[in-house]
């Protein structure tokens, strides 16, 4: 799937260009994005006391992105076992030049903050994460 | 009391100043700061299902900020009654100059979200509260 | 004119709800593509060595917000002098409860940072904005 | 070098612990006040028309943090060459528990955005850094 998101100017600081901190909330939008568009509500998994925080974060920055311009964020599953999750992220800039790339891995947590297996607590969501996992070729 | 904050180059935009969402922010960091000061714990607050949510912000905008200079943010309680809170900031710069002067009203809730009065639920804090409070001369 | 902005995770606050500070971004957001919705392109301003720095906010904030729920944020323009320009903003919930207010006030400024009046540097620029202002009835 | 990091309210998010990509601006915190430490300052180094911008990111979160405590970041150089240099980076909490590690890679800029060589265009800041460096043992 590829997320948009348009820049905005509190996303710039003063070298005029966004900050990096920035790239890892565009990964956020772009998986709740994702997640939605394979038929997973994030907010329905919070009710139901799941979570699924990141345990990992990798970012690579290629190439400055500026204010105004629309970043297109491809968003793919990586992998998935029973209890992680891993997506990897491509952003480029309008003119499709790659800008930064990234990874972030997540575990699944119970409503008390434990580790949980999502295949065995929520096998439906597991098997529609599962049927989007791209894995490296080998 | 007068709070201090470092600026942060990721408080900065691309004017190369603090964007101006930030000073929101710091006021908040000054609010903590100062409850502390006087006696009065925000975590233990929360742990009673006490919340004090903004229900109004003012800000004026004098002179821009800069990347590494210390920002000092003296605050005081403008008024209090039983159900309502006012503070007042004034944010220096390291050459003692006014760069912003704000406001921010708050309610007291309770643990489902509705308005209580505090001098009534927590007698002992809002006597801390109306101690430092330092109305406006007549 | 209507921006709409989708709430995401890293907005909100331990309260569950959107932080405050938040809006004021979401505000500026609005503001971009207002201008660019009358023909008035920041970028190329900023380019031309203008800018329109905020002088004053005001915000009241009347429900909280939720991840996941799109903000609605109706803008106009309130006032325009030769030198000053005044916003005003209304924040929705998807079902048409209005949650939050807002106001803000901007001068003009040219490339060494000195005010300026838009009206004679740009007129065509003031033309599109004189244009749209819809002064509140006396 | 300790840098200690007081964790705001806005910092936090629904799940009530800090949002993963706050850790990322501690890092920036954190490396200018170590630059600062050892001689350096950023701020100088922008007026001469350096930059040190972040060509990559790693982080691994291995337990939430609070919103009032304090978080200790551990700074050093894990290496240095001509154009190149790499931090890392533990966050303890304030039961000395490590709850964060990560490490950031920078190149050196000129002026106009081109990578240059630290050692070659300001060697005494370059002696600074490598006299601070801790290479992992072999």
């Amino acid at each position: 799937m590829t997320y948009n998101h348009r820049i905005q100017y509190y996303e710039t600081d003063k070298m005029a260009v966004v900050h990096h901190s920035n790239y890892i909330r565009w990964f956020e939008e772009a998986r709740i994005a994702f997640l939605e568009s394979i038929g997973i509500n994030f907010s329905e998994w919070e009710k139901q006391g799941f979570s699924s925080p990141v345990v990992s974060l990798g970012c690579r920055y290629l190439r400055p992105m500026l204010f105004g311009e629309t970043a297109s964020i491809q968003i793919l599953v990586r992998s998935l076992t029973a209890a992680k999750l891993e997506f990897e992220y491509q952003v480029t800039n309008p003119d499709g030049v790659l800008c930064c790339t990234g990874t972030s891995t997540h575990c699944f947590c119970g409503s008390s903050g434990q580790p949980v297996l999502l295949k065995r607590e929520n096998p439906s969501d597991w098997n529609l994460l599962k049927a989007a996992e791209e894995p490296l070729p080998v």
